[in-house]
């Protein structure tokens, strides 16, 4: 049982689109990612997930509208509902998710990320 | 589906030991929670609790260990293992948690909140 420094498990990786499990509780996952550029647009069926804004700012896209984050900002992104993350610059972010979700959802492609890193 | 901007959320409530529901997704909550002084000492049975600070600092006691918590960090407790949170000064948390979970857990008394604000 050992707490966990947000800024110091980022400063461990600087890849984009590639998420890393730095807590797992009640069937939920912690994971912290970088985002620049454009991810893909994409949905998960069955899971809901959490964007929490550590540091910059992104949009997340959706089909009908766009919600712009800042830091010490969060989303929920309900189930079945197609998002695309946006970042002009760099931004780090936390996600609350369950265990079982694909970083590209509905979508696999040469962004998906199979299995995460847990550091 | 809209942004939650923690530091407005914190600004709407001052008292100590209540928190409020801010978010919601798969079974489990996202709450905020202001401490000071010292809680009860109390387990969760069932559900295992994450609790990062937003602002300011606390030590989470167990039974045999104290860990020191600041802002940007977090910890996960795990079910069953008795904790207690002590906070010198005013602190601002944010508790990610099954919705099942009762703030005192296994010792209700003058201090569990049975019922919690959504804002």
């Amino acid at each position: 049982m050992q707490k966990v420094n947000i800024e110091e498990k980022l400063s461990l990786f600087q890849d984009y689109w590639n998420p890393r499990i730095v807590g797992e509780l009640n069937g939920q996952q912690v994971k912290l990612v970088k985002f620049k550029g454009e991810f893909v647009w994409h949905k998960h069926d069955l899971e809901e997930e959490l964007f929490l804004v550590v540091s910059g700012q992104f949009k997340m896209e959706f089909r009908d509208k766009t919600v712009e984050l800042k830091e010490g900002e969060f989303l929920i992104v309900p189930k079945g509902i197609e998002h695309r993350p946006v970042a002009e610059a760099e931004v780090s972010v936390m996600l609350f998710e369950p265990a079982t979700t694909l970083n590209t959802g509905d979508e696999k492609g040469d962004l998906t990320k199979e299995t995460l890193e847990k550091i």
